[in-house]
């Protein structure tokens, strides 16, 4: 690796999926395409990466460009570069997935787009490039990390109940789960720390709320879990 | 993304680290670098992306240039793109990491090493660029994965005994693991297929040789599985 060839390959971008949970629901914040090709389409936003920035701070800038916020949950996904992936150019790029809380923040679709929205996943309009190969394999890395590291405490509120926790499962994991067994794994694990709070009831008994616990959360992101089984719950 | 901006980033590489196990030791392959920057240093084998190949087929090329084999355990790390990363040009560097069975090839170090050689993962020298935290990262990748899924066996022979497996965890793992302890998880697993076949005795007792069953692991490698306490046995 001596010299590098100059006109080997001439770009390379960061694209962004960013999951939200919602009316339990998980949605993905799309944003409209201002620009060719593929005016007018909904899909992940993205950017190319400045010559003085890393690729993490890329897709950190980009994701504060959308939301006016930093320190959101952001993880590599890996690099896409199929060489026909974008037309008439090769360019390469990289993905990244991120956890935030759609309530909280005031889109702003940036300098490229038009407009950005929440969609439910289930309502995702059809996606330009290698895009839906982005997003399956984004969904693949939460359904498989939400069984193993506590990750999914990103997409909950500080407080929550025992009912929220498990339509979020539910939600990432396109299952029915049994009540009393997803209620005892969570509880094997020593993750959550009951509070003298309830939600406030509406129609129904006011249910008891949750945080988790910070060391725990620590801990198990480090050594991981299985609750593998729980997908095997599913009615 | 409309425009791709010629000049942001000149290029893209790929690098390889690729894991073998013999001698109850993890060994790393690296070749000797016959160009500059670091002509001379030992570092992980890599090179340019063709235009008109994919990274996954240019990880793969490498990989076969340097061990005449392919369909060999591949899987992508991650990009790394820091700002500082490569002397004096902007490089980003797709990382994959590879397992295969040192004994099998014979090894050639490609267009631009002079040599290619394993070293035990303890005895690596020195690496250049931001190598060691690509090596540190794949580490952590593998000692993470042998624990949720069977991807262990890629480094093993085909048929092995229940000490060359120890050996294999407590090398990947850097921890001592209790005999029985080990045995009762991994039988737990159904994974393992007891032959009718026993290894060559040396100095004791011969001991039983095992294969993996083959749907199982299809199964275990798309489920998961836990074998975190593992670490908690250390001695």
């Amino acid at each position: 690796m001596s010299e590098v060839p100059e006109s080997k390959l001439n770009s390379l971008s960061i694209d962004c999926v960013i999951f939200g949970f919602e009316d339990a629901q998980i949605k993905l914040l799309l944003i409209q395409r201002e620009l060719d090709p593929h005016r007018g389409s909904w899909s992940l936003p993205g950017g190319f990466i400045k010559m003085e920035e890393g690729i993490h701070a890329a897709s950190e800038r980009i994701l504060k460009e959308m939301t006016g916020v930093d320190n959101l949950y952001l993880e590599q996904l890996g690099a896409f570069g199929e060489v026909d992936r974008y037309p008439l150019k090769r360019v390469v790029t990289i993905a990244y997935y991120a956890l935030i809380k759609p309530g909280n923040y005031t889109l702003n679709p940036g300098p490229d787009a038009s407009e950005a929205r929440w969609f439910p996943l289930e309502e995702c309009p059809p996606l330009p490039f290698d895009h839906p190969d982005i997003l399956q394999s984004a969904i693949n890395t939460l359904q498989w990390k939400v069984q193993h590291q506590p990750i999914g405490f990103n997409l909950l509120p500080e407080k929550f109940t025992l009912l929220q926790l498990q339509e979020l499962y539910e939600a990432i994991l396109q299952v029915k789960l049994d009540k009393p067994n997803f209620r005892r794994k969570f509880t094997r694990l020593d993750l959550l720390e009951p509070l003298d709070e309830y939600q406030k009831a509406v129609s129904h008994r006011a249910a008891r709320l949750y945080r988790f616990d910070e060391a725990k959360y620590k801990e198990l992101t480090e050594t991981g879990f299985s609750l593998r089984e729980l997908r095997l719950m599913g009615g």
